[in-house]
């Protein structure tokens, strides 16, 4: 006997988001039944990850170097830096295409309840930047959550008095979005925000 | 540069079964924020697995050894064999607990036009299998596909004049199946497979 290794591929699996154990069992038949490059490569791939991932020393974007593709840019604005709470937030933003400036990445939100603290958040990092690079602007595009907002409110509060406009990212009904299917506190957001047309 | 190792892993997550582009992405910043353990067990057991699993000599299930726990266990009747397609489909059988005799994998089906014959499916060994072990019936398992149901005509045919019986799972309406969403070709092999209450 040699332990059970489709089970314990499957109770790995299982741990990924969105996956219970019958997708994670199908996942598995999946790849034992597929060419074993798929494996061997899938395995490689996770196995050497956290090596080869590192977070940018400027802004905590992750990359394959010391300095992530967009500080390493020379034309993206250092002047506006937008604030993220994790890195497919980043991700979202850059696929929208609408944002040229660069980031800065919290890896989590104030949440004194579960321990998380100012001093536990890369904010003093992002003082520190503003000064350094002379940031005109901060976009806080910190979650439309009690969390995201609390974030949002404190760095706010942190840079009120340093001559670094704090802006947050609008509110509103989202594209395509149909009245009567829309939350209430989005539509309350989305007639509080109304603008001229 | 390095390449470019989400980039790589996420396309890697991708080629997996119901993994769209999205979803790849989501896994990966997943396992690249959860404690470096999950893709290093994860790596290991991926990288580890083609050649820890074995196909068990006698009846092609998927096992840890030379033999599998089927085939080793003296309780299960070896006198009767359940031929399926794939293991999933054993796997399928095993949790309903309504078999206790052993199994055989194809690892296929028929398919000629997708050049799959007999001889690229384990019947010869099946056919020896029956001999030596004293089989008395096979209870056909594929699929109610045309290449299950091609498959399992082609088995009645080749054990035809062998003394083995050869039997094909019930087509019916399913556990809790509504006639009124119920397809066409099963409500008709649910009236002419009736039987008298």
């Amino acid at each position: 006997m040699a332990g059970d290794p489709i089970g314990e591929l499957v109770a790995l699996f299982a741990r990924l988001p969105g996956i219970g154990e019958r997708t994670a069992t199908r996942l598995a038949f999946f790849v034992l039944e597929s060419p074993p490059e798929l494996a061997s490569g899938l395995g490689e791939a996770l196995s050497k990850l956290h090596d080869r991932v590192k977070r940018c020393r400027t802004c905590g974007n992750f990359g394959a170097d010391e300095l992530c593709n967009i500080c390493r840019d020379p034309r993206r604005d250092a002047s506006i830096v937008c604030v993220v709470a994790r890195v497919p937030d980043l991700v979202a933003i850059e696929r929208s295409g609408a944002f040229r400036g660069r980031y800065h990445v919290l890896h989590g939100l104030l949440a004194p309840l579960d321990g998380i603290h100012p001093e536990n958040l890369p904010i003093a990092e992002l003082r520190e930047r503003v000064e350094r690079e002379g940031v005109r602007e901060l976009v806080v595009a910190t979650p439309l959550t009690v969390e995201g907002e609390a974030t949002a409110l404190y760095l706010a509060d942190v840079f009120g008095d340093s001559g670094v406009e704090v802006t947050r990212i609008a509110s509103g009904m989202p594209h395509g979005g149909e009245l009567e299917f829309t939350d209430q506190v989005t539509l309350g957001r989305a007639l509080a925000g109304r603008k001229k047309v």
